[in-house]
Parts: C-alpha cells; structure tokens; sequence
C-alpha cells in the first residue's frame, strides 16, 4: 500500500522536475504530415482525428518521458470525438504508462449521489462489466474535480484514490481570467474576511486529513493557478498537506518566478503544468511549422527542458533548494 | 431560427407535462434478463454492458416518448463504459430524437479557455473531422454546467446553445445533502445578505439576457434541487427568466408540493425530472423484479404518469393553473 502523493513526490525526485505536461490535443495544432496520414487512411472522420491524435500523444511522451515524471491529458479533448476518442484517450494512458509515466486527468468531474460514484469508479477503479467479473475503467493516476457541489459530491472520488492508490485535485483557484467572479467573492458571517476560494482551500485541507502519506502530504490536492501568486502563498499556508497541480504557466502567461509560491520552503509540494508552450513548441508563432514531423520530437523535448530549468532555477533564486 | 427555451415550452405545453426522465442506467438494476442477453451475445464486457443499457433506454423511451418530452441521459454512466457506453449514449440521443422527445445531456462539464471550447463544440454544436469535413457531436439539445470557474467557462456553452438552437442549464442549488456546503456560505462585502447561490442565480440571469426567447424565457436556465423549496421560491425571483431544471423528485425524496416553488404564477418555467423512481418502477423496494421484460414498459409507463399527474395537481392546488 503506498499513497498517490508518495508516488508523485518520488517521482519529482527522481527526475529533479516538478513539471507535468499537458495533452490537450487541437486537431488544427497536431503535425500536419501525421493529420494527414491519418485522414488518408479513416478517410475525414471521428476515427481519423483519434488516430492522429493518439500518434502525435506517443511523439510527445517519446520526447519527455525521462525527464518530466507527469503527464495530464485534458479528458475534453478527446471526448469530443465519441468513441473513437475515448479509445485515443485509452491508449494514451496505456502508452505513458509503459513509459514510467504518471498520468493525470483533467475532467474536472461533479456530481452527486450515485452518478458520482459511477465517476469515481470508472475514472479511478474499477467498473463491473458483468455478473461478476470487473474491468478497470480509465486507469489514470489521479483526476482532477469540481467541488460546487459540497463534500458528497467529492467523497467517492477520495475513497476510490485511497482504494486504488491514486489521487484526487479539487478546483480551488483557477487561472482564467474570470476565475476571480465566483471563487475571489468575499464571503461573510462566520467566514467574514475571506473569499470562496479561502473556503474551499480549508475543506480540501479537511478532506485530505485521512490520506496524508509518509512525506506529510495529502492524496486530495488543489488546482491553483499559477497565474494568481500572491493568492498561491495565501493557498500555501492554507493547505500545507496538498500538492498543487499548477495550471496556466506558458501559454496562459505565467512564469517560473509566478509559480515559486505554490511551492513550500523546501520547494515541495507543488507540480506546473503547461500544455501548449511544450507540445506545439515545433510551430512559430504565426502556427506555421518549422520543420517535418521526424523532428517535432526535439522541439517538444528542447521545450520540456527549458520549462524544467526554468522552474528549477526560479525555485533557486527564491532560496527554496528543490527536493 | 428558434430558442430552445420556446421550443422546450412547446412541447411542455404539448404534453400538458413540465417533466423529465432521467436516464441513469446503473447496470445492476437494468431489467436482469436484458443484462443476460447481453452479456450471453458479448461475454462479460464494456459492450455488453453497454448494449443492455441501449436496450433498456429504448423500452424506457418506448413506454414515455408521448407522455413525457424530456428525457436526461446523465453521462458518467454511458461514459463509465468507455467507448461501447459512447456509442451506447449516442445510439440513445438518436432514439429518442427519432421519438420526438427533447434530450438534456446531465453532464455539468467546465473548464477554461480552448478547453471549454471543445467541450461546448462537442457536445452542442459540431467538430471538425478533417480539413474541411464536420461533423455533429454529442448532438443532445441542451446540457448541464458547472459555473465555479466564471463567465469564460461558461460562454463557449452559451454561444454554441445560441448558433445551434440548443439550452444551457447551469448549476445553481443542487439537491444532495452537502449542497449547502459551498453554495449556501454566507456572502459579504456588496453581497452582504446573500449567500453564494444567490450570487450565482444573480450571475445566471445576466447570463440568459441575450438569449431570451418569444414566451419570456432563456436559452440559459439554472439547475435547482427540488429538495430545498424555500430556496427555489427565492431563487424564482431572482431569475424570472430561466427555465429550472428541477432534480430531486422521487427518490431524493421531494414530491409535487415541494417544486411548485420552481414554477412562475402561470405555472411556467420549470422541468421537474426523476430517474430511478421511474426507470426502475419494475423493481420492489427491495430491488427485486416484480415482471418479466416484456411487462416492464408497462410500469415506467405508470410511474411517469403518476409522476405528471403528482406535478399537474400540486400545481393546481397552488392554484398555479398549469400552462
């Protein structure tokens, strides 16, 4: 038996990174030659975007796996194309799995009752697919969850990730723009003084209590923004026992400098995700690519590399010695 | 060009109905000979499960399709079942359209960005399926969301709800237990007085005002649990102009007397939904079948008619005249 967050925290050790790459597919922004290919072969259908989509998912994890330990493939992406999708997505997993890879899934799933359930199992356990026999369902490492709907709406998904050793993100800060209308509200009466977002840092630390690993930290983690720092250290101190998935670096704006506030002093704790900045770093800016589909590999791998050092050297400057 | 909100009245008025089915197929409690059949042609499997279920809809949606005009698949358990539950939700979206019946997809999905974007594209508008072919998604008329990320999670929804004359329905007050968790916490500073679902209702309503259609009502409704019916009464108020989709009737506990709240003076603005009490008549309260297969269309039936009927009297006994 061993906990999600060991596993991650080892996992960042070993590799010196903290940094998790994101498979958000684009069909417009995958390798033409290998699109092509695939629109060549299924003809212009569901089944051809998977298929591109699952050949270009394969380069990318060719290209980090030995130096980023997670991968968050974002669950939209590939449910847009049906079934087919969902098979893309499958492999996907598969893959990154045989390549020592954790993976995490962005869905951020809520529900209630026994559709919650139903959630919890397919994404984190295991489902029954007849009288008595059970299939796992998506097998990712860890998902991540909306929690609008209270503490019932999030206990299935925690008690599957401690059943099968996995882990769980709850939406606390997100980093979008318009994040701030609903999660920044200052709250009153005996929250008097805080905002939404404050609330619901201090349940994910409550819900986290009974899943804290060997390292000190919690299977239920939080989804905070890295383009928000300043409410990060604010998240930091709130729930010292959370890892961070930390969206919004690249792309989205933010730096190594912004996201060295989600990390603890010892410059644990927390893992930056960026999605576009590595996977499509073999196009310029205009969208155009630079060079045929042998090489995207490098690119992708020369990208992972600066986003490492990057974080790495933000954490050194700021004096929290990673790891 | 038509708003979903008209069209959703119509049919409400057509039927003299403002209910809906719910389509929560949980595998144990389909009808057991379904379930062998399947399983005898498939094996132990995702596909025999998902088979059984596409089955179970279609008697469901035989026994209801001209008494009821919604139904509401809930999409984590097509989804729980990989890509045969896909084709088993879509293979339901079609049979029910060929029915005439309206489909909200029960999917409260968000996210941010490019993200949301593929996720509204999916599942109410169309996909690109190579360099000029698209194609349609999950192709249900109207879909549940979740708001806590803001108005930029949100608007893809709204804006594809709009060009493909489809609805939003975004949650506002839930019906489980824990609800009051997040969405009830007091509120301060210029919400001072308000708690959270209010602020949300308040967001919902300037949401809809660009979508509202000919009979007064919104392309953007709201999620509203028939368990809190004080809240809903308050919650009436505060969005005159969205349609509530009204869960937690039947086996959550609520009954006629406790939606009424939900509806305008006119008796308009709401869709009163129930699954299990329903879908799973056929069954004692012990779980055990009370018929044979053929037999079970007959209790649906019967169940859905009870429930009408339950809604159409606590209606007039408000003296709400329906429609």
């Amino acid at each position: 038996m061993q906990n999600f967050s060991d596993r991650a925290l080892r996992a960042i050790e070993a590799k010196q990174a903290p940094i998790c790459v994101g498979l958000d597919p684009h069909p417009r922004m995958l390798s033409r030659e290998i699109f092509n290919e695939a629109v060549q072969e299924f003809g212009e259908c569901q089944k051809a975007v998977a298929q591109a989509i699952a050949r270009f998912n394969r380069i990318v994890i060719d290209s980090i796996h030995d130096i980023v330990p997670f991968v968050k493939p974002q669950i939209a992406f590939y449910e847009a194309y049906g079934a087919a999708g969902i098979e893309a997505f499958s492999d996907t997993v598969k893959y990154a799995h045989s390549k020592g890879l954790i993976v995490i899934e962005d869905a951020k799933r809520n529900d209630i009752g026994s559709t919650v359930a139903a959630y919890a199992s397919a994404h984190l356990g295991t489902i029954e697919v007849g009288h008595t026999a059970v299939a796992r369902g998506f097998d990712v490492d860890a998902i991540t969850v909306n929690a609008y709907l209270g503490y019932d709406g999030i206990k299935p998904f925690i008690d599957k990730a401690i059943e099968f050793e996995k882990g769980v993100f709850v939406l606390v800060k997100t980093s979008n723009p318009s994040s701030s209308e609903i999660q920044d509200v200052p709250l009153g009466g005996p929250y008097s003084g805080m905002r939404l977002y404050e609330r619901m840092a201090a349940l994910v630390n409550e819900w986290g209590f009974l899943s804290v690993g060997l390292r000190g930290f919690s299977d239920v983690g939080a989804v905070v923004g890295a383009t928000f720092p300043a409410e990060a250290a604010r998240l930091r101190t709130l729930m010292p026992q959370a890892i961070f998935l930390v969206p919004g670096y690249g792309a989205q704006g933010a730096s190594g400098r912004d996201v060295v506030s989600c990390f603890n002093l010892k410059g644990q704790g927390a893992i930056v995700s960026s999605s576009r900045q590595v996977i499509y770093a073999f196009r310029d800016q205009d969208g155009r690519e630079k060079c045929d589909s042998a090489e995207i590999g490098q690119y992708i791998r020369t990208a992972a590399l600066a986003m490492r050092d990057d974080v790495r050297h933000a954490l050194e400057s700021a004096g929290k010695a990673m790891l």
